[in-house]
């Protein structure tokens, strides 16, 4: 068992598992082309259940290595687990759209890219994600606000111009769809504001300001991430050298004078003596 | 009426509320859908009725329990004042146009939020977030600066190209809609510039500038909001953690210093007496 | 003379100055708008003709009080000179488009705002202003190494695709201004690249690279500004706090040190002596 | 041979040299005007065969000088080296196409701005250069993440979406170009998305997710940018001033403490000595 484990961690083992990762992506690609697919279509399906089939293996020696609730401690292993599922019901259903699942295997190469991050010990880079990770909490709160500025703008959209243009404001997630479209600027004004002006000519006092607003919101999500990852950054680099430079010197020194008190006192301690 | 007080400020009374604003954000935006209000539309118009029926209650209440002129000391109770009383008028008037205010009643959950941040206790964001409040001062001054920009260039846009494109340049105000959309880079060039250089060869000398100007101002409001806020979060830092670490540990080092000295001047002072 | 000079700088004068800007601001927009010229034509142009002469007055009085080579040490009063004098061409000129020259005058509000800036007392604004303007050198040198490849691209796609889209990239005026449009991303794909990719298939090599290499230029020049701005409001801040506290409190405890050692030096005098 | 070395890293030698890449740099643009081309072509042609010539001259000179093996040991000789081989070939060969290459010398002229670079000796200015440059790993990495969401998303783009749009999702090149177009923003919705949803009506699901996982990759990508350069920078200035200033002056109290001590010690010792 502990045997099993040493061998399941081994990097040996992971990256022959990241080589079949690398190996099945590129089939999965090679698969959507239609002459390589008639051609060795065949050869390339093959190849794809034996990289499952080593994924199956994988993941049940994992299993047994960790025991069963172990292996599910790890949100990585649940992906894992998700993906090879989705994988072998979609080779055995007769439903073509769920095999389209398979593709996520991909995003299990991120894994080996982890691996990579951490060879790399690229330390400010990892405080930097950290610190990402930590801004997400505020991110959301903005995601919240930005909801209840959509669903606002989408209600009024719906009511005032859905009628004369149901494909952009027909209902709400249509109306949230063309607001998101607005808020990446995209065709904003030439395709959409434009033309609802035509109709309603007050309708720039509904585009306007939203582009500015969403544009503020998102603005300030790009803020946030950035001083509170400088801010992380910042008390890494303190905790690391700013105490030991400046007042390391300083310490020395008061040392220094702590000796001459020392001997003083020997001095005296002597003649007092005599 | 403490006890009114009090129970209008306890989150049991509060959390009702948000509740009874997110059904009726809900019902606002069901009653949208030509399908559902055909269906259940007498339903929905009900229950937006209850709703607004205790917000009524709600102000009445707030009213009597912080006084007439202690309810208005609040800007939240100003905006909560104002939808009410909007949301009645619209009600009442037979003019369907003013019902759109109800959709502000939405905005009133962003109170809720407000409640929901102060939970989380997230310091940093709250500091990031007053810092943005800070620079608005500057941003003001930005803006006056662009609304200058923008109307020189609205000006000659009008005088130049106002005859040729009516519909981009006819007014000033057209031209101001115009110059935001070039603002936001939305169809700057395909839609816009390149048509007029077909008829003025020398638009670019308009529109160019226009874009290098308008962008490196809005840039300007970003690295300033950027700046303001990263100074802004620094100071908190560093008074919370500065001077506690590096200046404590040397304070401890002279202190014992003067622990010696006393000794030694005791030590003297004992010498002396003998 | 002395007097003179008092009254010019004095900010009832300016202010005077300031509001007989914004008032020919104003009847420059309204002249725009040709119901209004029709109507009330004759009076605008009358206030015009006023406001100009109120300028050349000011513009003479500066010169008396600074004297005529002290007035255009500063570069204000060289932009009002050239504006009044632009000006008065633009009036007695039978070339009506030199009138949009006066249109400029709006520009002097600056001034205005300038003296509001400093009426605020932002501090940190004024450090952020200063810190852009300092970083305008890396600006440049990064605007010339824009300009380098620009000019590499021009020639490639004037040689390459200059004869089939003659007016994207018929010579290198146009080619640069092309590659502007590309390098704010409006419309490169579906309106450029992707109808010069029908024709040349691999012209996505030439597209792709260019909308990389400016952006990442771009991004250069953002973030360059963005540090600059903040290594310049650390330093201003950490000379205003920094030294005073941290140090501060170590001096005193040295000080208090040192009482203590010149204490024992005059007991130790004392018993030398007796 | 030694003198030669002198000669070739003369300031006189280099700004030769780079007057003649510019003069260079404005024949190659020359050449691409039909009319000019026709009128003095034959002079420009001469020119650039002269210019060429020079550059040979100089890589000579720059080998023996360096003698043959250390010329390779530079980047920029190597850059030098490989335009000019390309540039003789182009001009041998048949083939008019390799001329294009000839466009690469002007890049040589970035040499010139390296050493304005120098001379201007902004110095924070190359302590951001450096540090944008130490976060290419961190770059590297991103784009690796980055590679691997476009080829899952091309592969699920080219399966779903292929057929009915094969010139935008027919193969896996062109789904990575129109996904690169997404990513940019460019005519996303109306231009690609809206059209794919008439077709799929959830194509919306897949556009929309990219749009924000691309931009958030990208945002992450420049936070980095942003955060490694300021904490270079701040590293570069406390390296120079931190320690200079406040430390500094604690050490000179200390040292004033030292001298006391000295004197106490002194002064015990003649005591003892009595």
């Amino acid at each position: 068992m502990e045997k099993l484990k040493k061998f399941v961690d081994s990097s040996l083992f992971q990256n022959t598992i990241l080589i079949v990762i690398v190996i099945n992506s590129i089939v999965l690609g090679l698969q959507t082309n239609q002459k390589i697919e008639d051609s060795i279509g065949d050869i390339l399906s093959v190849i794809d259940t034996i990289c499952l089939g080593i994924f199956v293996v994988e993941m049940l020696l994992k299993m047994i290595a960790y025991k069963f609730f172990g292996y599910f401690k790890s949100a990585w292993n649940w992906f894992d687990f998700i993906i090879v599922i989705a994988s072998i019901l979609s080779g055995l259903s007769v439903l073509s759209s769920v095999r389209i699942l398979r593709v996520f295997r991909v995003f299990r190469s991120l894994k080996g890219l982890r691996g990579f991050k951490m060879v790399s010990s690229l330390k400010p880079l990892q405080v930097i994600i950290s610190a990402i990770g930590k801004s997400i909490p505020g991110i959301t709160w903005t995601a919240l606000l930005l909801l209840i500025i959509y669903y606002i703008f989408s209600i009024i959209g719906v009511s005032q111009f859905g009628e004369a243009f149901p494909e952009w404001f027909g209902d709400i997630p249509k109306a949230m769809y063309t607001l998101f479209q607005v808020m990446t600027l995209e065709s904003w004004s030439m395709g959409i504001s434009r033309p609802v002006m035509d109709v309603f000519s007050y309708a720039w006092a509904y585009f306007v300001p939203f582009v500015l607003i969403s544009s503020f919101t998102m603005m300030n999500v790009v803020v946030g991430i950035v001083v509170n990852a400088i801010s992380e950054v910042a008390e890494f680099n303190k905790k690391e050298e700013h105490e030991a430079k400046g007042t390391a010197d300083i310490k020395k020194e008061i040392d220094a004078v702590k000796e001459h008190l020392t001997k003083l006192e020997e001095m005296l301690t002597k003649m007092e003596d005599k």
